[in-house]
């Protein structure tokens, strides 16, 4: 049976939860805190060298790391990776870019004030901005569309909704977002998010 | 005719060049200097409302960016792009690996240094421990393989070269990693990089 070694507040590890959940895969869930150390462990990194969750695991050893090439392995095939070249270009571009443009802000701080018990006052102002910034562009996008890519959800949605949902627990304020708002709600939905 | 908006001193940027270049496109480049602030115009935004370069717009307007969003497009039905969906996620773990833990320290540390001029007492220490593990993981990897996946050349190599090759512009010295400079040398002969 598949092994995901992941972290229940980690938005990058629910990703490959939700899906999974979706689309029905059978799988063991390995809890591994990531402030424990555990991924920093000879064992833990002679799985995954990289040291972070979400991993995977198949039964003949077989390890994937990367939350959005997981979900981009599994996703293959089913309705979430648009066939169309183009549209699976344009989903990877979001997937991409929520790495280096979304996660690097709107997930560290949260982790920084949610889980870490940063004050606010201590929060680096780029970070907020850099944020804000991005919320600013899904803002862009989702006032044109009901979704990222195409007009049905896909693992761009599945991606960005992540930490977008729980952004405010890094005092994001969606308010001024109503587009990423309903958004929210509509992915959580297709995926059936709690 | 393709066009491509770039800058040459960018790895991110040379990634499309050279796979461009390798696969025979004509393209019309356009240099965009980082930092002249003509990613931040009005007229950029409209085209890539992230701001960043590289990006890529077809006759019909179309525009796509993020450097491995754009050789992922270009690679799809190359011999760069493993056809096996197995070697294919690994490819993609390495690329979404490289944008999140390599490019952030190796990338950002060279441009301090060699781009913007930083003294190197200047550069913050965390970055340069963190670039160190990223060469550390790659150097493990290369150890046990000519390629990062698979038996031949991929995209994976191609994003990995980037910014490994120029790593000495950071003041990360390769001298204890000879696994990486002869898989540098083999990167640069498969793709053509001068």
């Amino acid at each position: 049976m598949l092994t995901v070694y992941g972290d229940i507040r980690s938005g990058n590890c629910l990703k490959v939860k939700w899906l999974l959940d979706k689309l029905g895969h059978d799988y063991r869930w390995v809890e591994t805190d990531v402030m424990s150390g555990r991924t920093r462990s000879t064992e833990f990194l002679a799985m995954n060298p990289a040291g972070q969750v979400p991993a995977v695991v198949f039964d003949d050893g077989r390890a994937l790391a990367q939350s959005n090439a997981i979900i981009g392995y599994f996703g293959e095939g089913t309705p979430y990776v648009p066939a169309d070249p183009w549209d699976r270009a344009r989903m990877y571009e979001w997937l991409f870019w929520e790495q280096y443009s979304h996660e690097p802000y709107i997930a560290v701080v949260r982790f920084q004030r949610a889980l870490a018990g940063k004050p606010a006052a201590e929060i680096e102002p780029r970070l907020m901005e850099r944020g804000r910034a991005a919320l600013d562009r899904m803002e862009a996008a989702l006032t044109g569309g009901d979704w990222l890519v195409g007009d049905g959800p896909t693992l761009a949605d599945l991606a960005l909704v992540a930490y977008t949902r729980v952004a405010h627990e890094g005092d994001f304020d969606l308010t001024p977002y109503p587009a990423i708002r309903r958004w929210i709600g509509r992915v959580e939905a297709a995926f059936g998010i709690g």
